[in-house]
């Protein structure tokens, strides 16, 4: 089933785990699949930018998504396909189509200044990867320095029918939301699926906004399919409740540089993987910042039995 | 009484109180000074990135600078001078110090790249605001774009007497406040203050690793206060829970681009200044976006009720 | 007379020279101002980015601009007023028109990015220097990291009736020339002075291009003035046989962290200002690049007697 | 023969040669390294940013990159292999030296800040690709925004046996030859190879400063073997006047965006390649450009027959 535009719930970005010497842990691929499926995710997210894409060559970049996807079954997997040309991106995309991926996310490279260079570089990049793949916006302008307003965003949607989702990283980015939902409310935008990454920093209000969800890869996924379908079922305080314990060891894990070490021990601590290996370059935790993180986890312990690790 | 580098506890980042047509509030002023007084800061620093500086003219901040030392009475002033050019700095710590300011914050330019660019820089920063003038080094890179290593810290401090204290927004910074205080443990450094930013968004943690305090601009400097004492005084556990009451506000106070208008508008409503007004340019606020700030009030509040505003 | 659209030829933007004390030597503004005066230039501009403005306080910038002004008489004189805040470029504004300016200079902060905040940029910056002052776009993304498409210039004039210049350095900028000219052309956009800047790079073909003459500031204006003119009057092989001999100097000069240094030299040998003295930060030149520049000359007084210094 | 630091003379980074349709043009590549030989090159380099690298899967790469190496004979071949990630680095590392690559050409990511970000880089990607592997690193802030001081580079140097060469393209770099050659008359930095970028901009004096000679792509790669000859064998006015007489045309390649376009347009008529297409994104040419360098060629003819074309 291809990604289409009603996409809702949660789409966890999924790390790629390693084995201490760097090959890639396939049976952790499996193990963390079957979690992300019974916790309640919607769909999935692999190759992204905390799936330390860059750091796998083309075959293996295959290869780990196969088996995602593979695993999946009936959950629909969007690839991040980003490259530095085009002959990569397409490439990737159509090798991840055949191995049943439901759709390609594309980052814009971080030379892009203008409105115009923004809005050529997602028609050239749409035409790369064929018109029947739908594509994902990824909107992430801390990382990748690419500011995009809410008119650009309508412009891409609007000149590519393939684009079905935006992955909304912005920062600020609440207003950006209303936004491009009154754009759609005045018949001035078609819909979009959007989903808000940002390590889940803002997800409490974001679905407020108007978002359907999530796409980020918060070491708690269950939490944020809790989140989400509190809000979408309107108890707004629940919802806060939750999200607000989670938010001190949330924000721990949202720093620049060392999120995905801390991420990838938390989850291997949960089970889901079996080891926080990452490939080289890699930001490492210190004993105090693992200590840390067990002081984090104690404390929400106390709020979610499932941090008792 | 000059700065030095045993200066702890909290210098709230002043925010420059206008009215709603533009003009300084100097009433704002004193009644904010009298309630950092009243609160328990041990410091206070004005002219910084949040206090508008560079929407000022010459005349204008020193007049406002003036004022806040006035009204702050024995405690320290740090006054920010970071200016485009030498002439303009020097200009403003004279005419700060002559006012009463116990020491000068200086960023450095986004120009700067290599470890040599930033030593220079800081070097003749340090000759042209005076061998007397106590300074701080605002280390923040998500602002500036300039990243400085702790070896790069340590030799501004070896090579320039007058640096006594670090205003620390680093992101991710822990390990940085560690491994400054590793070398001053080993001798290889002298002691400096080190006062932490970002808003607070990782003060919990910060004071544990070493900090000395904090200097940021959070709309409740009370709560800053609070925790770096308990922190301080080893309750560990008393600080973090007072600390994750605040961090659902706090966290939406530090988005980039309307923080400043968030910050005001609570401090507005907590009646520290008269008007949430700021000069152009300047990010806003809907009515969503008031009504969030109204919610997390009022989720904090049954916690700490101070926020019961 | 206020600078309107209707500005050709060749406004050299003047260094501020200094002793080498550092103080600011306006002997060698008085001669420097009656050589422009003398070899052709039809205006002058002050203060720019290569004027060290921002190495000079608020006063000094005042004294500067206003001996340059009174000197220059009947030439016009344009003043960069590009600052941290919209205060300051007022207040500079204001006391650059009052001294006799013919109208303002304004650069954009290296923070924007989209078409949007570019354009809301110049509307406040318009707004803040006030309706009756002509100003110049200054268009120079090398030094900015600010990229205007010729939309958003067409945008800024259509907007701002007191815009009427470009100084352009867009590189590659050729065909920016072409564009906004054929908006002209086209009746989409009202006719605005376009002079070229880059240190002359480009300014055989700029003029054939359509631009009005050149904003420059290599170290033989009266060359700019020989070139613009034969280009006006169609001497195209006279035009390039002239800059084609200064093509390798002027090369020379137009390095980024040097070029200043390089040109306050020649100027100094040349005998239009007493000293190359620059203020710190400052590139410096070795022994060797002086008598690189030496060679240069020789070679170019071949071809040019005025380069026999 | 592995590449080693004796390297000198000229290595033309060569463009990739498409077909109209954007297929890779084999026969092109062939011609065009049969001109090199010729032409009296000493080496080569290819896969750079100017050989439309990114453009390229990884499957072309290595296609392209073996075409060229088995074409050149005798002649060493540079094969850049910069890549987001170091496996794909390896990769391509790997199978260009089991094609017969002499060495290859490492470019830092546009992330990097300090001198230690840049010496750990540098250290991770040398044991990426193997200490067997002779790299060059590539130095080239105006395009990757990456500042190597030459004590970095001395610190890579120093670190990585298997640097034996730097692409020098810093902007201004003349003191930056002069120091490291400085180093090495010291003894403080063992002997490497330079040979310098930037479209030969700087050529002429590059060569005095103690550069080996030059790789760059201008589409004259015969004169840039000329003017390193004439430089080398003390012909000094030799070599500038026929640097001089190409500065023109040179200058106008050397634009950012449209740089590639002029190059492969010149090449094409000198019937170097057979068509001057670019993958995308790609900047063109207008019809006005065009006639502008046919204008320059004209001109550049008179002082070298090569140009008549």
């Amino acid at each position: 089933m291809p990604l289409d535009a009603t996409a809702r719930g949660v789409y966890p970005i999924a790390p790629t785990p390693f084995q201490p010497d760097g090959r890639i842990d396939v049976d952790s691929i499996d193990r963390l699949t079957d979690f992300y499926v019974g916790c309640g995710a919607t769909g999935l997210t692999v190759l992204g930018v905390m799936g330390e894409a860059p750091k796998l060559d083309h075959a293996e970049g295959i290869a780990v998504a196969t088996r995602f996807i593979r695993r999946a079954g009936s959950l629909p997997v969007i690839v991040g396909v980003s490259a530095p040309g085009f002959a990569a991106m397409a490439g990737l995309a159509r090798a991840s189509m055949e191995a049943g991926a439901a759709g390609v996310m594309i980052a814009p490279p971080s030379t892009l200044r203008t409105d115009d260079q923004i809005a050529t570089y997602y028609r050239q990049a749409a035409e790369a990867v064929g018109p029947d793949v739908p594509f994902v916006i990824q909107d992430y302008p801390l990382n990748f320095s690419v500011v995009m307003t809410p008119g650009v965003i309508r412009r891409i949607v609007q000149e590519n029918p393939n684009c079905v989702m935006l992955k909304h990283e912005d920062w600020p980015g609440l207003e950006k939301i209303s936004q491009l939902r009154a754009f759609e409310a005045e018949g001035a935008m078609r819909h979009i699926s959007i989903l808000c990454g940002n390590g889940g920093l803002f997800l409490d209000f974001e679905c407020e906004r108007g978002a359907d969800g999530a796409m980020t890869g918060y070491a708690f996924p269950d939490m944020l399919v809790d989140v989400v379908r509190l809000a979408q079922a309107g108890e707004r305080d629940a919802a806060h409740d939750l999200f607000d314990a989670h938010l001190p060891l949330l924000r721990y894990e949202q720093q620049p540089g060392v999120g995905l070490a801390i991420r990838k021990y938390v989850m291997a601590r949960r089970g889901l993987i079996a080891s926080d290996a990452q490939r080289k370059p890699a930001g490492g935790m210190s004993a105090t910042a693992r200590a840390e993180v067990a002081y984090l986890l104690a404390r929400l312990a106390r709020h979610d039995p499932r941090a008792a690790v």
